[in-house]
């Protein structure tokens, strides 16, 4: 079983407008559901790819109960969320029909207690027993530790398992030193970790910070690891236009399934390059298409680089 | 006991962002819910009042149930809302902290199958028994027939009891024609129904098209109302900035309670005038300031016109 944590799970709402026109009203013509949170979205792209795959973190009040019960209608990823007494976050997604752009509006999450925090290590200590990797995805809600991060690398690598982690800010600067197997930042989080805008340098420095292995993600130009086996970029054939929304979380489902199969990096990267590709070609944000996941997977170019 | 019917209860949501830009993602720093749609607003209006206020309509779903637990919180309404079972929609009002402009998103609300329909006329039967007056407040979700509101005043019109009506568009005009005791509408309400911009010749036309009455909001300007009885215009003693959201519902709660009470058309304008004014000027969306209100009530200017 792979174990993903979102500690900061989200019923991620989309609306659809005619038009967005700040300062007036407007009719809603589509509202959708879904349930979010990067790590919810790990989990369901590995169950897509037949993975058995453990979701836990946190989950409260009505809104956590539709994220629930909207996880429950996915029979490959199995609930672990541990219940907490505050509200699970919402996050809305305003389309604009007429420009396709999207306006974002993201609430903090819940207030978690230091005792719901204290219960959560308990259960994520018991869930390592079953897994054969971990992905740690998000934002920390209010009231978890800002190292909490650190503390789930070092729980997971005392149990010999490997752990991918994709956060941003001071959880990632602090669950960086703590040596996890993976980091898969963006451009963005990379250049706040390091101070530096290049990439090539910017990873190799975030490895320096305690990563095994650093993936960064180019956006339609592909990734970029530095591992201790060496450099490589990865490309897909072509640019593909659509909704980029998930494709990162794609991304480190394609990572972490290719680990747990013992494939090597390239092979890694090839599969995380397609799956982000086919996530931003699907006709819903955060699902992927596999028709372009078969098509693109045999055209990922990868191009090895000086060692790391 | 007043009865409201709001058949498209909703949650109402308000996030705060420091800035509204549109395409962007905001960090919402303040989110809040509270039970909505117009009737919903009324009758806890009329508690505040200190009467005995019954609250139907439809509640559905998840965000249904967040509408009655909320609305539990009010000991002075009774809540005999009528379940369904597609979700209750939620309303979302985007405040830009920078200016104090609000963008407003409204989801259109639960279908309604016919046998919901027929379940609520029966409960509505029920209810009528025990009411006093009735308001009829907002928009018909999807599936209710547009003539529903002329089916509720006639049914409230032969138990012999006064209704109110607040709604807009062909709701409204097939409403007006079952010939309510009262409508509330604002200026460009009673402009699509009578195709005049004119206030007081669309007032008085409005009456012809069946309505006892006709109380038209001119905003701050405060009240224009054409009755059997003469026509009058009811202006608070200075215009008051604020939020001017819930202020109609306020009205509607202040003629509501007035007419129950026995007050003439000059004491229920000013009843009006004043909590709308109160309403305005309240910190909280939708909620009135009692301090206002009283200071207001005493200085309302109600001026006489020709007979109705």
């Amino acid at each position: 079983m792979i174990l993903t944590v979102t500690l900061n799970a989200a019923l991620d709402v989309t609306y659809r407008v005619p038009r967005l026109l700040p300062h007036t009203s407007h009719r809603v013509t589509g509202a959708t559901e879904r349930p979010g949170g990067k790590g919810v979205n790990v989990a369901r792209v590995l169950a897509a790819l037949g993975h058995q795959v453990t979701a836990t973190g946190f989950a409260g009040g009505a809104v956590g109960a539709v994220v629930r019960e909207l996880l429950a209608a996915d029979p490959g990823v199995t609930d672990a969320l541990v219940p907490c007494a505050d509200t699970t976050r919402r996050t809305l997604a305003v389309v604009d029909e007429a420009s396709g752009d999207t306006t974002q509006f993201n609430e903090p999450g819940p207030q978690i207690t230091p005792a719901e925090w204290a219960r959560f290590l308990t259960r994520y200590e018991e869930l390592l027993a079953g897994a054969r990797a971990v992905a740690l995805c998000g934002s920390l809600p209010p009231g978890v530790p800002v190292g909490a991060y650190a503390v789930l690398v070092r729980t997971a690598r005392a149990a010999g398992i490997p752990v991918l982690l994709d956060t941003s800010g001071e959880a990632l600067r602090r669950g960086v030193a703590a040596r996890p197997e993976m980091i898969k930042p963006n451009a963005a989080e990379l250049a706040e970790l390091t101070g530096s805008r290049d990439p090539l340098p910017a990873t190799r420095d975030a490895r320096r910070r305690g990563a095994h292995a650093v993936v960064t993600s180019l956006g339609p130009a592909g990734l970029l690891a530095a591992t201790a086996d060496g450099t490589w970029q990865a490309a897909p054939p072509r640019p593909l236009s659509g909704n980029p929304t998930g494709a990162g979380d794609s991304a480190v489902a394609g990572l972490l399934s290719a680990l747990t199969e013992g494939l090597d990096w390239p092979a890694r990267l090839t599969r995380a390059v397609a799956l982000s590709a086919a996530t931003v070609h699907a006709p819903a944000a955060g699902e992927f298409d596999p028709r372009t996941y078969e098509e693109v997977r045999g055209s990922v170019k990868v191009t090895a680089g000086q060692a790391g």
